[in-house]
Protein backbone atom coordinates (compact mmCIF):
# COMPACT_ATOMS: atom_id res chain seq x y z
CA UNK A 1 0.00 0.00 0.00
CA UNK A 2 1.20 3.23 -0.98
CA UNK A 3 0.24 7.09 -1.84
CA UNK A 4 0.34 8.05 -5.57
CA UNK A 5 0.77 11.20 -6.33
CA UNK A 6 0.83 12.60 -10.00
CA UNK A 7 3.76 15.34 -10.51
CA UNK A 8 1.61 17.48 -12.55
CA UNK A 9 -1.24 18.22 -9.99
CA UNK A 10 1.18 17.92 -6.49
CA UNK A 11 4.46 17.38 -5.04
CA UNK A 12 5.17 15.31 -1.93
CA UNK A 13 3.69 16.47 1.51
CA UNK A 14 5.29 19.00 3.54
CA UNK A 15 6.65 16.56 6.18
CA UNK A 16 7.21 13.87 3.50
CA UNK A 17 10.48 11.89 4.80
CA UNK A 18 11.78 12.26 0.95
CA UNK A 19 12.13 15.94 1.28
CA UNK A 20 13.20 16.65 5.10
CA UNK A 21 16.17 13.46 4.73
CA UNK A 22 16.35 11.86 1.08
CA UNK A 23 14.49 9.19 2.80
CA UNK A 24 13.52 7.32 -0.82
CA UNK A 25 15.24 6.60 -4.19
CA UNK A 26 14.27 6.80 -7.57
CA UNK A 27 13.96 5.36 -11.05
CA UNK A 28 14.26 7.33 -14.50
CA UNK A 29 12.66 5.42 -17.59
CA UNK A 30 12.89 5.82 -20.94
CA UNK A 31 9.16 5.49 -22.11
CA UNK A 32 7.48 4.59 -25.12
CA UNK A 33 4.46 5.10 -25.17
CA UNK A 34 3.33 2.57 -22.83
CA UNK A 35 6.19 0.38 -22.97
CA UNK A 36 9.58 1.08 -21.29
CA UNK A 37 13.21 0.05 -21.85
CA UNK A 38 14.66 -2.80 -19.59
CA UNK A 39 11.37 -1.68 -17.36
CA UNK A 40 11.74 -5.41 -15.31
CA UNK A 41 15.30 -4.15 -14.98
CA UNK A 42 14.38 -1.02 -13.69
CA UNK A 43 11.27 -2.42 -11.47
CA UNK A 44 13.21 -5.05 -10.11
CA UNK A 45 16.05 -2.43 -8.95
CA UNK A 46 13.58 -0.14 -7.24
CA UNK A 47 11.70 -3.17 -5.54
CA UNK A 48 15.07 -4.64 -4.05
CA UNK A 49 16.22 -1.86 -2.97
CA UNK A 50 13.38 -0.16 -1.03
CA UNK A 51 13.91 -3.72 0.19
CA UNK A 52 17.42 -2.88 1.35
CA UNK A 53 16.07 0.50 2.67
CA UNK A 54 12.97 -0.68 5.21
CA UNK A 55 10.78 0.64 2.75
CA UNK A 56 7.33 -2.11 1.56
CA UNK A 57 7.22 -2.13 -2.19
CA UNK A 58 6.77 -5.06 -4.93
CA UNK A 59 7.66 -5.23 -8.40
CA UNK A 60 3.20 -5.44 -8.99
CA UNK A 61 2.71 -2.53 -7.15
CA UNK A 62 5.65 -0.55 -9.35
CA UNK A 63 4.10 -2.27 -12.58
CA UNK A 64 0.38 -1.23 -12.12
CA UNK A 65 2.13 2.43 -11.15
CA UNK A 66 3.44 2.25 -14.63
CA UNK A 67 0.76 1.47 -16.34
CA UNK A 68 -1.70 4.02 -14.83
CA UNK A 69 1.17 6.41 -15.95
CA UNK A 70 1.24 5.74 -19.01
CA UNK A 71 -1.95 6.43 -19.22
CA UNK A 72 -2.76 9.77 -17.38
CA UNK A 73 0.45 11.57 -19.00
CA UNK A 74 -0.99 9.49 -22.60
CA UNK A 75 -1.11 11.93 -25.69
CA UNK A 76 1.00 14.42 -24.00
CA UNK A 77 4.05 12.83 -25.36
CA UNK A 78 2.21 10.59 -28.13
CA UNK A 79 3.46 13.15 -30.81
CA UNK A 80 6.78 14.23 -29.29
CA UNK A 81 10.33 13.52 -31.15
CA UNK A 82 7.98 11.82 -33.52
CA UNK A 83 7.78 8.43 -31.83
CA UNK A 84 6.14 9.04 -28.41
CA UNK A 85 8.97 9.03 -26.62
CA UNK A 86 9.54 10.07 -23.02
CA UNK A 87 11.01 9.87 -19.27
CA UNK A 88 8.83 8.50 -16.83
CA UNK A 89 10.65 9.07 -13.50
CA UNK A 90 9.47 7.25 -10.20
CA UNK A 91 10.59 8.47 -6.52
CA UNK A 92 9.52 6.20 -3.61
CA UNK A 93 9.90 8.12 -0.12
CA UNK A 94 9.46 5.86 3.16
CA UNK A 95 6.44 8.40 3.71
CA UNK A 96 5.60 11.06 6.46
CA UNK A 97 5.98 10.13 10.04
CA UNK A 98 8.42 9.22 12.97
CA UNK A 99 10.11 11.39 15.59
CA UNK A 100 13.06 13.14 13.39
CA UNK A 101 15.25 10.35 11.90
CA UNK A 102 13.53 7.59 13.21
CA UNK A 103 10.71 6.68 11.47
CA UNK A 104 7.38 5.75 12.72
CA UNK A 105 5.89 2.49 12.56
CA UNK A 106 3.63 1.79 9.94
CA UNK A 107 4.33 4.53 7.99
CA UNK A 108 2.81 4.00 4.29
CA UNK A 109 4.99 4.91 1.46
CA UNK A 110 5.03 7.69 -0.69
CA UNK A 111 5.27 7.99 -5.01
CA UNK A 112 5.73 10.81 -6.89
CA UNK A 113 5.13 10.16 -10.75
CA UNK A 114 6.24 12.41 -13.13
CA UNK A 115 6.85 12.63 -16.81
CA UNK A 116 9.03 14.85 -18.81
CA UNK A 117 10.36 14.81 -22.90
CA UNK A 118 13.68 13.10 -23.76
CA UNK A 119 16.71 14.63 -22.88
CA UNK A 120 19.09 15.02 -26.53
CA UNK A 121 20.91 11.96 -27.14
CA UNK A 122 24.54 12.09 -27.15
CA UNK A 123 26.55 12.50 -30.47
CA UNK A 124 27.52 9.33 -31.95
CA UNK A 125 31.06 10.39 -32.82
CA UNK A 126 31.63 10.87 -29.08
CA UNK A 127 31.91 13.34 -26.22
CA UNK A 128 33.73 15.43 -23.88
CA UNK A 129 34.21 14.18 -20.55
CA UNK A 130 36.19 15.75 -17.55
CA UNK A 131 37.35 14.59 -13.58
CA UNK A 132 35.46 15.70 -11.20
CA UNK A 133 37.02 17.26 -7.97
CA UNK A 134 34.38 16.42 -5.52
CA UNK A 135 34.86 13.12 -4.37
CA UNK A 136 32.57 10.13 -4.63
CA UNK A 137 32.00 8.81 -1.04
CA UNK A 138 29.69 5.51 -0.81
CA UNK A 139 28.81 4.07 1.93
CA UNK A 140 28.76 0.45 1.68
CA UNK A 141 25.37 -0.20 3.10
CA UNK A 142 23.69 1.77 0.18
CA UNK A 143 26.00 0.81 -2.66
CA UNK A 144 24.30 0.79 -5.89
CA UNK A 145 20.93 2.64 -4.59
CA UNK A 146 19.61 5.00 -6.54
CA UNK A 147 18.64 6.72 -2.98
CA UNK A 148 17.23 10.59 -2.93
CA UNK A 149 20.76 11.48 -0.76
CA UNK A 150 22.57 13.24 -4.43
CA UNK A 151 24.38 16.14 -3.29
CA UNK A 152 27.59 14.89 -4.37
CA UNK A 153 26.21 14.16 -7.88
CA UNK A 154 24.64 17.75 -7.70
CA UNK A 155 28.01 19.48 -7.12
CA UNK A 156 29.68 17.53 -9.46
CA UNK A 157 27.40 18.35 -12.21
CA UNK A 158 27.28 22.04 -11.37
CA UNK A 159 31.13 22.04 -12.22
CA UNK A 160 30.50 21.02 -15.84
CA UNK A 161 31.77 23.47 -18.60
CA UNK A 162 29.72 24.55 -21.16
CA UNK A 163 30.17 21.17 -23.96
CA UNK A 164 31.37 19.15 -21.65
CA UNK A 165 28.96 15.97 -21.59
CA UNK A 166 30.07 14.40 -18.13
CA UNK A 167 32.09 14.57 -15.16
CA UNK A 168 33.44 10.81 -14.04
CA UNK A 169 34.03 10.89 -9.98
CA UNK A 170 36.51 9.21 -8.28
CA UNK A 171 36.30 7.39 -4.54
CA UNK A 172 38.73 8.43 -2.06
CA UNK A 173 42.00 6.51 -2.97
CA UNK A 174 41.34 8.03 -6.22
CA UNK A 175 39.81 5.22 -8.51
CA UNK A 176 37.48 6.89 -10.92
CA UNK A 177 33.96 5.13 -10.30
CA UNK A 178 31.22 6.37 -12.33
CA UNK A 179 30.06 10.16 -13.93
CA UNK A 180 27.51 12.13 -12.18
CA UNK A 181 24.58 10.12 -14.04
CA UNK A 182 26.15 7.48 -15.92
CA UNK A 183 28.21 4.31 -15.17
CA UNK A 184 31.84 3.69 -16.92
CA UNK A 185 33.20 0.84 -18.76
CA UNK A 186 36.51 0.73 -20.76
CA UNK A 187 38.04 -1.60 -23.04
CA UNK A 188 41.11 -2.18 -21.56
CA UNK A 189 44.08 -5.09 -22.18
CA UNK A 190 42.68 -7.19 -20.17
CA UNK A 191 39.20 -7.06 -21.29
CA UNK A 192 36.26 -4.87 -20.71
CA UNK A 193 36.71 -3.46 -17.41
CA UNK A 194 34.49 -1.85 -15.03
CA UNK A 195 34.50 -0.64 -11.60
CA UNK A 196 33.29 -3.45 -9.09
CA UNK A 197 29.59 -3.40 -8.56
CA UNK A 198 29.91 -2.66 -5.00
CA UNK A 199 32.00 0.18 -5.62
CA UNK A 200 28.84 1.77 -6.92
CA UNK A 201 26.98 5.05 -6.25
CA UNK A 202 24.27 3.96 -8.40
CA UNK A 203 24.56 0.37 -10.06
CA UNK A 204 23.26 1.32 -13.49
CA UNK A 205 20.54 -1.18 -15.40
CA UNK A 206 22.02 -0.51 -18.40
CA UNK A 207 25.41 -1.23 -17.52
CA UNK A 208 24.30 -5.05 -15.62
CA UNK A 209 22.40 -5.55 -18.88
CA UNK A 210 25.54 -4.68 -21.26
CA UNK A 211 27.58 -6.88 -18.48
CA UNK A 212 25.43 -9.53 -19.24
CA UNK A 213 25.20 -9.13 -23.15
CA UNK A 214 28.85 -8.57 -23.39
CA UNK A 215 29.56 -11.84 -21.10
CA UNK A 216 26.99 -14.16 -23.44
CA UNK A 217 28.69 -13.11 -25.94
CA UNK A 218 31.91 -14.71 -25.02
CA UNK A 219 33.84 -11.76 -24.18
CA UNK A 220 35.78 -10.96 -21.13
CA UNK A 221 34.52 -8.48 -18.58
CA UNK A 222 36.27 -7.66 -15.43
CA UNK A 223 35.08 -5.74 -12.71
CA UNK A 224 38.39 -4.08 -10.88
CA UNK A 225 39.40 -0.27 -9.95
CA UNK A 226 39.97 2.16 -12.62
CA UNK A 227 42.48 4.12 -12.21
CA UNK A 228 43.00 7.75 -14.15
CA UNK A 229 46.06 5.84 -16.11
CA UNK A 230 43.70 3.08 -16.73
CA UNK A 231 41.42 5.34 -19.06
CA UNK A 232 43.87 7.68 -20.82
CA UNK A 233 47.23 5.31 -20.68
CA UNK A 234 48.05 3.64 -23.78
CA UNK A 235 46.85 -0.08 -22.77
CA UNK A 236 43.07 2.08 -23.13
CA UNK A 237 41.50 1.03 -26.77
CA UNK A 238 38.34 2.63 -25.93
CA UNK A 239 36.04 4.44 -22.85
CA UNK A 240 32.67 4.39 -22.25
CA UNK A 241 29.39 6.07 -20.26
CA UNK A 242 26.38 4.67 -20.10
CA UNK A 243 22.72 4.87 -18.33
CA UNK A 244 19.85 3.80 -20.23
CA UNK A 245 17.63 7.00 -20.82
CA UNK A 246 20.71 8.41 -22.99
CA UNK A 247 22.41 4.89 -23.64
CA UNK A 248 26.24 4.07 -24.66
CA UNK A 249 28.50 6.67 -25.47
CA UNK A 250 32.00 7.00 -26.46
CA UNK A 251 34.16 9.24 -24.44
CA UNK A 252 36.65 10.67 -27.37
CA UNK A 253 38.08 13.09 -25.21
CA UNK A 254 38.68 13.35 -21.45
CA UNK A 255 40.38 16.37 -19.45
CA UNK A 256 41.80 17.55 -22.54
CA UNK A 257 42.98 14.62 -23.50
CA UNK A 258 42.16 12.86 -26.54
CA UNK A 259 41.51 9.48 -26.46
CA UNK A 260 41.14 6.46 -28.92
CA UNK A 261 36.89 6.25 -30.63
CA UNK A 262 36.23 2.64 -30.93
CA UNK A 263 32.75 2.42 -31.87
CA UNK A 264 32.37 -1.37 -30.93
CA UNK A 265 29.62 -1.11 -28.55
CA UNK A 266 27.76 1.90 -30.71
CA UNK A 267 24.99 -0.72 -32.18
CA UNK A 268 24.44 -3.17 -29.30
CA UNK A 269 22.10 -1.31 -27.41
CA UNK A 270 19.17 -0.74 -29.16
CA UNK A 271 16.62 0.81 -27.19
CA UNK A 272 13.78 0.18 -29.58
CA UNK A 273 14.58 -3.48 -28.86
CA UNK A 274 14.49 -3.71 -24.87
CA UNK A 275 11.10 -2.39 -24.79
CA UNK A 276 8.42 -4.37 -22.71
CA UNK B 1 15.58 35.99 -2.94
CA UNK B 2 13.53 33.39 -2.01
CA UNK B 3 10.27 31.45 -1.84
CA UNK B 4 8.71 30.86 1.13
CA UNK B 5 6.30 27.30 2.19
CA UNK B 6 4.74 27.38 5.34
CA UNK B 7 4.88 23.41 6.20
CA UNK B 8 1.01 23.70 7.52
CA UNK B 9 -0.43 25.14 4.88
CA UNK B 10 1.59 23.85 1.61
CA UNK B 11 4.49 20.97 0.88
CA UNK B 12 7.31 22.11 -2.07
CA UNK B 13 6.54 21.76 -5.41
CA UNK B 14 6.93 18.59 -7.54
CA UNK B 15 9.67 19.68 -8.81
CA UNK B 16 11.77 20.36 -5.86
CA UNK B 17 15.28 19.67 -5.55
CA UNK B 18 15.24 19.19 -2.30
CA UNK B 19 13.01 16.23 -2.54
CA UNK B 20 14.67 15.19 -5.69
CA UNK B 21 18.01 14.60 -4.67
CA UNK B 22 18.18 15.95 -0.84
CA UNK B 23 19.24 19.05 -2.86
CA UNK B 24 19.25 21.64 0.61
CA UNK B 25 20.07 21.71 4.03
CA UNK B 26 17.92 22.28 7.35
CA UNK B 27 18.30 23.65 10.76
CA UNK B 28 15.99 22.68 13.94
CA UNK B 29 15.68 25.46 16.51
CA UNK B 30 14.19 25.39 20.17
CA UNK B 31 11.91 28.88 20.43
CA UNK B 32 10.17 30.29 23.70
CA UNK B 33 7.37 32.84 21.81
CA UNK B 34 9.75 34.64 19.40
CA UNK B 35 12.90 34.07 20.56
CA UNK B 36 15.55 31.39 19.70
CA UNK B 37 17.73 29.54 21.76
CA UNK B 38 21.27 30.25 20.11
CA UNK B 39 19.80 31.93 17.22
CA UNK B 40 22.47 33.50 15.80
CA UNK B 41 24.63 30.61 15.43
CA UNK B 42 21.64 28.83 13.87
CA UNK B 43 21.53 31.07 11.23
CA UNK B 44 24.84 31.98 10.77
CA UNK B 45 25.78 28.42 9.74
CA UNK B 46 22.71 27.90 7.52
CA UNK B 47 23.58 30.67 5.70
CA UNK B 48 27.43 29.83 5.57
CA UNK B 49 26.43 26.43 4.76
CA UNK B 50 24.61 27.34 1.77
CA UNK B 51 27.18 29.31 0.81
CA UNK B 52 29.26 26.06 0.61
CA UNK B 53 26.30 24.37 -1.72
CA UNK B 54 25.96 27.27 -3.69
CA UNK B 55 22.52 28.48 -2.29
CA UNK B 56 22.00 32.51 -2.01
CA UNK B 57 20.46 32.88 1.32
CA UNK B 58 21.31 35.85 3.73
CA UNK B 59 21.52 35.81 7.67
CA UNK B 60 19.23 39.01 7.08
CA UNK B 61 16.88 36.86 4.96
CA UNK B 62 16.76 34.15 7.70
CA UNK B 63 16.14 36.25 10.75
CA UNK B 64 13.43 37.70 8.64
CA UNK B 65 11.30 34.85 7.78
CA UNK B 66 12.13 33.29 11.69
CA UNK B 67 10.17 36.53 12.93
CA UNK B 68 7.53 35.81 10.32
CA UNK B 69 7.16 32.13 11.66
CA UNK B 70 6.88 33.13 14.79
CA UNK B 71 3.88 35.31 13.70
CA UNK B 72 2.65 32.27 11.45
CA UNK B 73 2.90 30.15 14.32
CA UNK B 74 1.93 32.67 17.61
CA UNK B 75 -0.52 30.91 19.88
CA UNK B 76 -0.28 27.17 18.27
CA UNK B 77 2.45 27.03 20.67
CA UNK B 78 1.66 29.86 23.26
CA UNK B 79 0.03 27.66 26.38
CA UNK B 80 1.94 24.65 25.44
CA UNK B 81 4.32 23.41 27.95
CA UNK B 82 3.40 26.21 29.79
CA UNK B 83 6.44 28.47 28.81
CA UNK B 84 5.48 28.71 24.89
CA UNK B 85 8.52 26.46 24.08
CA UNK B 86 8.19 24.86 20.56
CA UNK B 87 10.46 23.63 17.84
CA UNK B 88 11.23 25.63 14.57
CA UNK B 89 12.27 23.87 11.66
CA UNK B 90 13.82 25.88 8.05
CA UNK B 91 14.28 23.20 5.30
CA UNK B 92 16.37 25.30 2.97
CA UNK B 93 16.45 23.56 -1.09
CA UNK B 94 18.44 24.99 -4.13
CA UNK B 95 14.61 25.63 -5.60
CA UNK B 96 13.12 23.96 -8.73
CA UNK B 97 14.61 23.33 -12.24
CA UNK B 98 17.92 22.42 -14.28
CA UNK B 99 18.90 19.37 -16.02
CA UNK B 100 18.56 16.61 -13.77
CA UNK B 101 21.44 16.79 -10.79
CA UNK B 102 22.83 20.20 -12.97
CA UNK B 103 20.15 23.00 -11.61
CA UNK B 104 19.50 25.68 -13.56
CA UNK B 105 21.10 29.41 -13.78
CA UNK B 106 19.17 31.84 -11.80
CA UNK B 107 16.98 29.01 -9.75
CA UNK B 108 15.36 30.45 -7.14
CA UNK B 109 15.58 28.89 -3.52
CA UNK B 110 12.86 27.65 -1.56
CA UNK B 111 12.66 27.90 2.03
CA UNK B 112 9.63 25.68 3.98
CA UNK B 113 8.88 26.66 7.83
CA UNK B 114 7.54 24.12 9.63
CA UNK B 115 6.45 24.07 13.98
CA UNK B 116 6.37 21.22 16.23
CA UNK B 117 6.58 20.87 19.52
CA UNK B 118 9.20 20.41 22.04
CA UNK B 119 10.26 17.03 22.17
CA UNK B 120 10.57 15.06 25.97
CA UNK B 121 13.91 16.37 27.17
CA UNK B 122 16.13 13.61 28.41
CA UNK B 123 16.59 12.49 31.87
CA UNK B 124 19.00 14.05 34.31
CA UNK B 125 20.17 10.91 35.49
CA UNK B 126 21.55 10.41 31.99
CA UNK B 127 20.60 8.22 29.21
CA UNK B 128 21.81 4.69 27.63
CA UNK B 129 23.13 4.52 24.29
CA UNK B 130 24.85 2.37 21.74
CA UNK B 131 27.28 1.97 18.41
CA UNK B 132 25.42 2.42 15.58
CA UNK B 133 26.45 -0.91 12.97
CA UNK B 134 25.63 1.59 10.25
CA UNK B 135 29.12 3.31 9.32
CA UNK B 136 29.48 6.59 8.45
CA UNK B 137 30.56 8.28 5.61
CA UNK B 138 31.19 11.69 5.55
CA UNK B 139 32.43 13.76 2.39
CA UNK B 140 34.82 16.59 3.18
CA UNK B 141 33.11 18.56 0.91
CA UNK B 142 30.33 18.95 2.95
CA UNK B 143 31.56 18.12 6.34
CA UNK B 144 29.38 19.63 8.90
CA UNK B 145 26.80 20.74 6.92
CA UNK B 146 22.81 20.08 7.82
CA UNK B 147 22.21 18.85 4.47
CA UNK B 148 19.15 17.02 3.44
CA UNK B 149 21.71 13.87 2.87
CA UNK B 150 20.38 12.11 5.71
CA UNK B 151 19.83 8.53 4.30
CA UNK B 152 22.89 7.15 6.73
CA UNK B 153 21.24 8.69 10.20
CA UNK B 154 17.69 7.55 9.44
CA UNK B 155 18.97 4.08 8.95
CA UNK B 156 20.88 3.95 12.03
CA UNK B 157 17.74 5.98 13.91
CA UNK B 158 15.92 2.70 12.56
CA UNK B 159 17.76 -0.05 14.79
CA UNK B 160 17.62 2.50 17.98
CA UNK B 161 15.93 -0.12 20.45
CA UNK B 162 13.24 0.68 23.04
CA UNK B 163 14.37 2.85 25.95
CA UNK B 164 17.74 3.48 23.94
CA UNK B 165 18.49 7.97 23.64
CA UNK B 166 20.99 7.51 20.98
CA UNK B 167 23.02 5.02 18.50
CA UNK B 168 26.64 6.43 18.16
CA UNK B 169 28.32 5.71 14.76
CA UNK B 170 31.50 5.42 13.65
CA UNK B 171 33.36 6.03 10.59
CA UNK B 172 35.16 3.68 8.55
CA UNK B 173 38.15 3.42 10.68
CA UNK B 174 36.00 2.80 13.55
CA UNK B 175 36.27 5.98 15.39
CA UNK B 176 33.35 6.97 16.97
CA UNK B 177 31.85 10.26 14.83
CA UNK B 178 28.49 11.64 16.91
CA UNK B 179 25.00 10.34 17.12
CA UNK B 180 22.47 10.30 14.54
CA UNK B 181 21.13 13.60 16.15
CA UNK B 182 23.67 14.56 19.23
CA UNK B 183 27.32 15.52 18.98
CA UNK B 184 29.80 13.59 21.56
CA UNK B 185 31.86 14.92 24.09
CA UNK B 186 34.02 13.06 26.25
CA UNK B 187 35.81 13.64 29.75
CA UNK B 188 39.32 12.14 28.86
CA UNK B 189 42.54 11.95 30.89
CA UNK B 190 43.97 14.65 28.62
CA UNK B 191 40.94 17.09 29.03
CA UNK B 192 37.72 17.10 27.10
CA UNK B 193 37.87 15.22 23.69
CA UNK B 194 35.88 15.78 20.72
CA UNK B 195 36.05 14.30 17.57
CA UNK B 196 37.61 17.11 15.13
CA UNK B 197 35.23 19.07 13.32
CA UNK B 198 35.81 18.17 9.55
CA UNK B 199 35.45 14.63 10.55
CA UNK B 200 31.45 15.42 11.71
CA UNK B 201 28.20 15.08 9.33
CA UNK B 202 26.88 17.53 11.33
CA UNK B 203 29.14 20.10 13.28
CA UNK B 204 25.96 20.93 15.82
CA UNK B 205 25.88 25.07 17.11
CA UNK B 206 25.35 23.47 21.20
CA UNK B 207 28.49 21.59 20.57
CA UNK B 208 30.58 24.37 19.08
CA UNK B 209 29.31 26.93 21.94
CA UNK B 210 30.09 24.53 24.45
CA UNK B 211 33.86 23.77 23.47
CA UNK B 212 34.11 27.72 23.50
CA UNK B 213 32.52 27.50 26.78
CA UNK B 214 34.52 25.14 28.19
CA UNK B 215 37.74 26.72 26.35
CA UNK B 216 36.61 30.84 28.11
CA UNK B 217 36.72 28.83 31.88
CA UNK B 218 40.63 27.82 31.20
CA UNK B 219 39.92 23.89 30.23
CA UNK B 220 41.56 21.51 28.06
CA UNK B 221 39.62 20.97 25.06
CA UNK B 222 40.72 18.59 22.37
CA UNK B 223 39.57 17.68 18.94
CA UNK B 224 40.53 14.00 18.37
CA UNK B 225 39.72 10.76 17.22
CA UNK B 226 37.43 8.90 19.64
CA UNK B 227 37.72 5.11 19.71
CA UNK B 228 35.20 2.68 21.91
CA UNK B 229 37.59 2.32 24.22
CA UNK B 230 38.38 6.18 24.67
CA UNK B 231 34.65 5.78 25.94
CA UNK B 232 34.47 2.60 28.15
CA UNK B 233 38.03 2.41 28.96
CA UNK B 234 38.91 3.04 32.52
CA UNK B 235 40.36 6.81 31.39
CA UNK B 236 37.05 8.45 30.80
CA UNK B 237 35.14 10.10 33.41
CA UNK B 238 32.31 10.95 31.48
CA UNK B 239 30.19 10.51 27.83
CA UNK B 240 27.86 13.85 27.08
CA UNK B 241 25.97 13.64 23.88
CA UNK B 242 24.26 16.99 22.82
CA UNK B 243 22.06 19.11 20.46
CA UNK B 244 20.47 22.32 21.10
CA UNK B 245 17.03 21.15 21.33
CA UNK B 246 17.57 18.70 23.47
CA UNK B 247 20.25 19.92 25.77
CA UNK B 248 23.14 18.25 26.87
CA UNK B 249 22.87 14.90 28.37
CA UNK B 250 25.14 12.27 30.43
CA UNK B 251 25.17 9.00 28.51
CA UNK B 252 25.36 6.38 32.00
CA UNK B 253 25.50 3.23 29.93
CA UNK B 254 26.69 2.21 26.91
CA UNK B 255 26.79 -1.11 24.72
CA UNK B 256 25.59 -3.11 27.55
CA UNK B 257 28.10 -1.37 29.85
CA UNK B 258 27.46 1.33 32.67
CA UNK B 259 29.72 4.49 32.40
CA UNK B 260 30.85 6.58 35.31
CA UNK B 261 27.89 9.59 35.46
CA UNK B 262 29.95 13.45 35.94
CA UNK B 263 27.40 15.84 36.31
CA UNK B 264 29.19 18.28 36.29
CA UNK B 265 28.32 19.36 32.27
CA UNK B 266 24.51 19.60 33.84
CA UNK B 267 23.96 23.01 34.49
CA UNK B 268 26.46 24.58 32.31
CA UNK B 269 23.60 24.76 29.49
CA UNK B 270 20.69 26.66 30.46
CA UNK B 271 18.91 27.53 27.29
CA UNK B 272 16.60 30.44 29.05
CA UNK B 273 19.80 32.06 29.17
CA UNK B 274 20.64 31.71 25.57
CA UNK B 275 17.59 32.86 24.02
CA UNK B 276 17.77 35.74 21.24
Amino acid sequence: MFNLYWADERGLPAGDRGCAYGDGLFETIRMQGSRGVLMSRHLNRMAGDAGRLGIPMTVAELRKACSAAADHFAGRFSNAGGCGAWVLKLTLTRGEGGRGYRPGSGVRPNLLVAASSMPAVPPVKGVEADLSRVPLTVNPLFSGIKSLNRLEQVMAAREIEEGVFEAIMADADGNLVEGTRTNLLVKAPDGWATPPTKSLAVAGVLRQWLLERLRARGETVVERPLSVQDLTGPGCSGVYLMNSVLGIVSVRRLADQDLPVDDGLATIFNPLELLE
